[in-house]
């Protein structure tokens, strides 16, 4: 089974990973060895213990290369965005990394296959296998590819609460107006509409979003005053 | 004024650091700048968001290397003990970061210089520097000869609560009785006196320590009673 993910590394990434033993180990789980005795490797728990470590300097070495004039609040702020739960487990999905977990019975029976935060220990544990397999310049590369252009594409925008952050920003020094207005609505086919929500601090204009719900509308006009704000 | 600092780095650890106005900017605090026009650099804020990391990742390769046999949960808690404000502190003392740094008036007057927090700082700012400067390897080789050579003095273990994690081990699955009994007091000068207290857990002696007062001492039995019991 590991050698299918080991072909698929070799092919869609040119990762040629050479200890099947340390894949496995990366997605197995502990109950599954008590319910296997025939195995003879670990479970993930030290590999995800290494993986973790080497997801915080990769990032974060990143960021302060790619971002050279920002300070370290922004840089903290994205990394954050970057580094949790949800973006690691959309990215151990993108690797089918839920379809090989060597899962125990009951947390089969459970969902843990699906669960986000297994899907976010598989993926700190494969990282901290190609990581011992293949060295810190491949894991680079590979981030690159994988998860560092999902910046650009406004990927980890989703894990940040805007809306707080523009009001945090706005208040910060004493309270201001911050008022999201309802600007225009129409109907795109007979299920869906687009809302187009202007967000304003003390009556002045900020920024316009548009989205599928008012809520989608508001988060996306948030954004782009923060982000307009921060640029300026 | 770094320059001294770069020449010790070249006695005593080998280290021949190339960027002097990056050494200065690890060591440099943001209202030094306000205070100093004619300073061309940054502030050590960014240094330091890169060098947590990077001390972050190193102890974890370090360890999950040097420990093959211990699970995540002994891995985790050692690193803990390693990366943190008072072992930070301590570090940047022996390297006399202390004496380098280039603070604010307000800061040199309220004590910054002597404040474990503000070197903390320095030496995660210090190492991002040497991480840029001279690449990974040579942060590993000189933070295994500052840092990793104190796991085996027993350097980190006065960072850790040792009575509690004991009591918490031989509790977990139901109330034991703990006890420390005095079993000797021995002056040793004038003003000094040894106590050896043993740990016992529902009346079977576990292990002793010595220690100037009944408090280390007690401190040492536990240490010692926990660690045999780890290693068993």
């Amino acid at each position: 089974m590991f050698k299918q993910l080991q072909a698929d590394l070799a092919t869609d990434h040119h990762i040629h990973f050479n200890d099947l033993k340390l894949l496995e180990e990366a997605l197995t789980q502990a109950n599954y060895i008590n319910e296997h005795p025939g195995y003879k490797g670990g479970d993930y728990q030290r590999l995800e213990f290494l993986g973790d470590a080497v997801m915080q300097q990769s990032t974060a070495v990143y960021l302060f290369k790619r971002f050279p004039n920002w300070d370290e609040g922004r840089l903290t702020e994205l990394r954050i965005s970057m580094v949790q739960t949800r973006a690691f487990a959309a990215l151990s999905r993108e690797l089918h990394l839920d379809r090989y977990v060597q899962l125990g019975r009951g947390e089969e029976l459970s969902g843990a296959r699906n669960r986000d935060s297994l899907l976010e220990d598989l993926w700190e544990a494969f990282i901290g296998a190609l990581f011992l397999d293949q060295g810190q310049e491949v894991v680079m590369n590979f981030l690159e590819e994988m998860m560092f252009v999902k910046i650009d594409e406004g990927f980890y925008d989703q894990f940040v609460d805007y809306k707080s952050k523009l009001q945090e920003y706005l208040q910060r020094h004493g309270t201001v107006k911050i008022a999201y207005t309802k600007l225009d609505e129409q109907a795109i086919s007979n299920n869906e509409q687009v809302f187009t929500i202007q967000v304003s601090v003390d009556g002045k204009p900020l920024a316009t979003g548009e989205g599928k719900s008012t809520k989608d509308a508001e988060k996306m006009a948030a954004r782009k005053a923060y982000q307009s704000l921060m640029n300026n």
